[in-house]
């Protein structure tokens, strides 16, 4: 019996999970824009003041940008095979219309691989701060369609998302 | 105009974001049920072999399942006015239909507010881990309809989303 | 020689850095305010503006309240024997006059042990934060003064702060 | 073949990882003692001086035991399915003898599950400072035979590690 | 009443918080220094012994250069519009008198930007812990004046405090 | 009295703990490898299907894998002068036999220092991982023997760890 177990072991690098190898990689300029919306409901979305949605823990939007560009830091740590990644900028840009908002995020670095999952996770960690924030005023908010929108700077070329 | 911005001031606490104070609440337990699709396109999704989908970076469900976990432990260093609780207990279900998947995630805890954040939060980690362990194969994958299923042990009563 | 070092060695526990043991002390609530004051000049304290101060890099006083809040949560991550604590409340009050800010932090929980490195480490992220949001006016700024207003719940009793 | 696939992941919570659900037990007071041994060569253990080993860093010992604390206060962090417990007490004791040193970690606290992996992660991280603190001198220092030496506390009694 | 929050939010980039763009910048080194002052009063500063304040937890600034240390490579963590930089040295000096202790931090790095908030961080992290090390024998230890020494490298050349 | 502490205090600087200077050195590629063995026993060693361990918690050894690559990326928050660097690659490799596992983990960076650190936490937490899936099933599991296997690419030369 010992022998069948060992001989499945032997390949247990192949079915594990790991890290791509990026070491012999360039290092290049790239950006990364994901998006995603946030369907309030048309009570919240009024509760607009002083260039900001008011909701009953403070300004929402303010504070989901901040926390989106912490997140943004830490993707390396929430996501297992992401590579850490210098940081060079980010940029947060809100779309309001009747029934919620679209978030935007765009992540550059210069690096040996792209800012993908960092703007996916920016953009996502944003859109949970505004449930967060407007949680009491509305338990049924939904966070939609999170997708990548266009990455540049990578081997494989530059990426678009066709509109659906 | 010293006096201006000073009385502006006076009301600097009103306006500014903060926790809700929970400090008076009674410690209960409290459970969380939160929902997220993850549209894979449908020659990912055939990938299925020994219980999980083989990636390009190893097991996808699996890898999703750890990154969710970890990332519920986090979700008060993710989102600023989360108190930090005692997580007791999280389980992910997964269900796959033709083009993608369903992450169901359930978050129990015993404190003084409750585990929506944490289910939401472990919901999206889950879902953003798919992607990153899949873009290789399709870059165009969307996470969808993110929202709070149920939630129970509450003051202000249980909740359960309406069907759309 | 081996001898020596060895009898030195007997006292390893004594001379070395540990936690106070507090798993026989009762749980109750406890709360701490801690104050800095933050000296900006008079150039920046003029760009009051919107319930805030307007910095080149986005509204100065809600980021620096955010940033505090959650350094608060990280405190036993930073203080090598602080023993971790739920934070249950934190308050941040901001109180400007001609050449700066005093900034106020509360925070409350229900522990074994006290919120001081809690208040005192929130009080001092929130005012590096002014610093890092209005440096690029005012390299000089200087934060003075951190110290702890008041701590309540303790055995060793209340603390009240004689006014210098 | 789609039913295939369909069928196999009906099992998929019976097979993937999972917190141990503690909702429903007890809190009650626990320790945990793990213990592990440093092999660093008789050259390195002579440095000893002002209670400490001086390596090329600093003090060795105080810098593994402050690590090590760290370390404890981050355990559900690293290890992904340990819960969150409240860290009340942690005490480390460091044994010399002529080739290496044995470091003992024990901790407490008041909660629903143990602090064995608590104990496990404090004596190995202080083990790995104990390395990096002294691996300019000798690169082939060995981490030996790190394991639980006892617990107390828990529903399943206490557990004493027999002697080899 | 749409149009009047929607034109609102088309500034909504102009006054959000947001990272600085470094991408488009040179890496070079840089330097940056910064000084606090711990006030602890004449009965702790005389606890002098083994090269090291002996406070009741144990070492305080053996302790508190350690913990100054990791804040510094966490400083994009809790600084929110940090950019994550390389910290390639730091280097603490601790310089007592008869009432208290001054604290210099100095760090150094290969970078876009400049690490004025590590250098500011790391010397208000050891100040924190000097505090936490010893507020058993004094709760009204005062930390004064943490201020910017200099700094060395950035685009917009080299910066020293005027002495006050 | 005042003259003899402020003495012995000019060498702070020399006793302290602080991190090697590695602002002039070149950055370059370099690999670690460190290797563990886990103590098992023959029961748990049986319990293998489905290319892994399968415990109580789940799949034991992809659970280590996605731990320990998570635990290298937070080496330098672990290790207290540790510099960070970027992770480019890492791979677990693992070797059964009758009685328990080897763990071998190797890190590749392009940086200013080596990953030996980065290697041996990796094994580290990895082996703290299996023990944790498995400790329902036996505690007396054993982490024996952690060691350096090789290094490449620093100023000292490469190394190997010579077989014992």
């Amino acid at each position: 019996m010992q022998e069948s177990f060992t001989s499945a072991f032997t390949h247990i690098r192949d079915g594990t999970p790991a890290m791509v190898d990026v070491s012999g990689k360039e290092s290049n300029k790239r950006t990364a824009v994901a998006q995603v919306r946030v369907e309030l409901g048309s009570e919240i979305i009024r509760r607009f003041e002083n260039n900001d949605l008011q909701g009953p823990k403070g300004p929402v939007l303010q504070t989901a940008i901040i926390a989106g560009t912490m997140a943004i830091k830490k993707t390396s740590e929430l996501i297992p095979f992401c590579h850490p990644l210098p940081i060079e900028n980010c940029r947060f840009e809100i779309i309001p219309d009747a029934k919620g908002l679209v978030i935007r995020c765009e992540v550059t670095t210069t690096g040996k691989t792209g800012v993908e999952m960092e703007a996916m996770t920016g953009a996502s960690v944003a859109a949970l701060t505004v449930y967060d924030m407007c949680k009491a005023m509305n338990k049924a908010i939904r966070i939609l369609d999170l997708h990548l929108v266009s990455k540049t700077g990578g081997k494989s070329g530059d990426y678009q998302a066709s509109i659906p």
